[in-house]
């Protein structure tokens, strides 16, 4: 790490929110998942606040036991390329899974997302974990957990392989000689792997950020291996620092074992920080949100990363219930920490609803307290920056308006935009094209040839 | 028909052009397929104009022969969801293969788009003519014409199906008693067909013009087909009023034969208008596009059409030569066009292959001279509006700066905006969720319930 290390800020817009109650909040737009000007105003909240991004999260199955935002909410290609258009810094990250798509597809949504945002998209790459997802689609049944991150590496090697299609000087525009682009820089793919065959070329060509970022989000031993092999940036969850601080050298190790430099994977662990003018107000709002939570809906929250598990059918105050495998097939980090946490600590059923459905955030108090924590989660090697996410609409706001210029104060964060690209602002390299650096000589690396903080 | 029909308006936008070589006239922005802030004018332009709609074509495989605004463009629902944020009433339209997609995707991503803009997206449904498109794909091989509309009908039955999955009033959201919707109106629709297996539901309920307005685009009989049951708008196109006017009248008698209102389904042909202050300067614009076309370009655009046929082979100044059953699998309407053309006038290679470069549009003269030509066309009941496509960009600015004033001055076109939605102004029904509609005792109709004329 050199000292230029400086904080990054993702902001999660996620409607009536990631709870299952939260939508009762006076201050929540009920209707706000499928609000475009919500979207809007804390997109550019958020901008304001120089953040490097926001996050759209994402499912492709729902049933009447799914939270509020996931029954009705928008696809996250569609309102990111709406945010493009009425944002002009902030980067544009979107959940895409690849067990249910085809490479060119995603490839050519996502590169025309970072073309029309001038080098701001970012794919956040998952494999969804729901079985039901594989009854809403025909391409292939529900691939094990380890199948899963097999068809997501060849996914990714195909999608990055195509977004190399031209080279960056392939289009001459020449209308004197006639000559619009130079054939020796368009390359086909010709992709045979075990999953997936993909001929090429892509109708698109590179943005001014190369390709668009690529998160990863799985937080399992086959997630690490692929955000340390191929990820630009890794958004992750942990309560205590000291687990946060060993994820964040275990993937930087990964990396650097990989030929990566560390600092070519940002690691961003999601926060959800609540602001009070004194700590009692902080304690007092989070007292509000978490009131709103029945045990009913809890058991039926928890229930969801176990595959959709009914737990009304367990008593409520006797230990949780040993599940066996359950849930190892789908959120296999969060269902495996659920387990652990109610054995090592002795948890009851009621106890381990209640928690996952309203977890007690410890970046929590005045703007001070707040801005201690991110401090001290940065500075010890906890993360490199946080994707910020708030129960209710205000909480972004303050969070811009009262954490963001103490850490600006303090030299940890930004005063404006370094760059026009969100690789440029996350300071994550800008792949070179791979047949450009073959034509030079090269060994075809994709991923650390060029520094993107020069913008 | 009834005395209040009135003519309806879309925009091709498409970047340098549909054209070979028109990329090279001095006026044309060389990079405007990927360049947003051309997007942007025209769309504002064609709103300006209160056209009913922008439209984005599209295609999934491109060679080295292919034409410089198919080798790098926007993907259409990405384009279309930014155009949405920038725009306030004009339709957003765009072109989506059943061939190479998920129906679970195509419903979600156009639904979303349909959300975000208030009603205003379109789904042109086409089956993908080129064989390449297989090798970039990997749900299926390329089938055959007749097979892809196969698919395309249960493709687009599933998609309409997934749309219905939420009733309009199935959202209650009352904070008071926690409940946010009601599980009588969300219906799964567990298809399983001969080429789709979809659960559901939608993550995603309808909009305020109910679901988005079905295009098609193929002049096959297997293309009017599905048009005459399932579309609320044709894009066609025609040379000659007499072939317009033939077409229309068929495309209307399936309608009826379906069961369906003539006015159901709006019949737009595309046109090229060249308006001038005088007609030889309409001429004389015809010509600068048109010198830009040498036969070597000409010759690799006419192969595009046959599945990228390499007709440098033959001599240009004999007889078009026979080609057997060469494109009758992709563009057929197309193909069988250009054979029965070339061999009634006797044409020779080179004259049918700047013929298809550059055709000469019969909508050519001062704005008088073209809006003459428009209402001929609109009240023979050749069309029933038009979508414009121009060379140069000013093309669809001086449209509307001279020829709607006067459709507007004859009371052939409207003065505002009728609707916030693309049915209202198009004045296509907005189909009644088909739930709702059975929970009403009748049929499912999903087509013909309710006018959506009312806004």
């Amino acid at each position: 790490m050199t000292n230029k290390r400086s904080l990054k800020f993702g902001a999660i817009i996620h409607g009536v929110g990631g709870s299952v109650t939260g939508w009762r909040h006076p201050e929540v737009l009920s209707d706000a998942s499928v609000n475009f000007d919500f979207y809007k105003r804390q997109a550019q909240t958020a901008e304001e606040g120089k953040f490097d991004l926001v996050f759209i999260a994402d499912g492709l199955y729902i049933n009447e036991k799914s939270i509020p935002h996931f029954l009705n909410r928008f696809e996250p290609l569609t309102i990111l390329s709406a945010l493009a258009a009425v944002t002009s810094k902030i980067g544009l990250v979107g959940t895409l899974s690849t067990s249910y798509s085809e490479p060119f597809t995603v490839a050519r949504q996502f590169a025309s997302l970072d073309k029309i945002s001038g080098g701001r998209a970012g794919w956040n790459v998952v494999t969804s974990p729901l079985e039901g997802t594989a009854r809403n689609h025909n391409i292939r049944s529900h691939p094990a957990h380890a199948d899963r991150y097999k068809i997501a590496e060849e996914h990714l090697d195909v999608v990055r392989g195509l977004w190399d299609s031209w080279e960056d000087d392939a289009f001459v525009r020449d209308k004197e000689s006639g000559v619009f682009f130079d054939p020796e820089k368009l390359h086909r793919l010709d992709h045979k792997g075990e999953h997936f065959s993909v001929e090429g070329p892509l109708n698109i060509d590179r943005s001014p950020q190369g390709q668009p970022v690529v998160f990863q989000a799985g937080s399992s031993e086959d997630g690490k291996s692929l955000a340390a092999r191929s990820a630009d940036a890794v958004f992750t969850g942990h309560e205590r620092l000291e687990d946060a601080q060993a994820f964040y050298k275990d993937v930087k190790d990964r990396a650097v074992a990989n030929g990566r430099q560390p600092q070519d994977v940002a690691i961003l662990p999601g926060i959800n920080p609540i602001v009070g003018r004194t700590r009692e107000e902080a304690e007092a709002r989070y007292e509000e949100i978490a009131s709103l939570v029945t045990i009913e809906k809890a058991l039926e929250y928890l229930g969801r990363f176990f595959d959709h598990h009914d737990f009304s059918q367990y008593p409520l105050d006797e230990a949780f219930p040993d599940l066996g495998d359950l849930g190892s097939n789908a959120f296999k980090s969060g269902t495996d920490k659920i387990k652990r946490d109610a054995k090592e600590q002795g948890l009851t059923l009621r106890q381990v609803a209640l928690r996952s459905a309203t977890p007690k955030t410890t970046f929590i108090g005045t703007a001070e307290d707040v801005a201690d924590r991110i401090q001290e989660w940065f500075e010890s090697e906890g993360a490199d920056g946080f994707i910020i996410h708030t129960d209710i609409p205000s909480g972004l706001r303050n969070f811009v308006d009262q954490v963001v210029p103490i850490l600006q104060e303090r030299g940890l964060y930004r005063l404006d935009y370094e760059a026009d690209t969100l690789r440029g602002n996350l300071g994550v390299p800008i792949p070179e094209n791979r047949y450009t650096a073959q034509r030079r000589g090269e060994a075809s690396v994709p991923n650390s040839v060029e520094s993107a903080t020069a913008n």
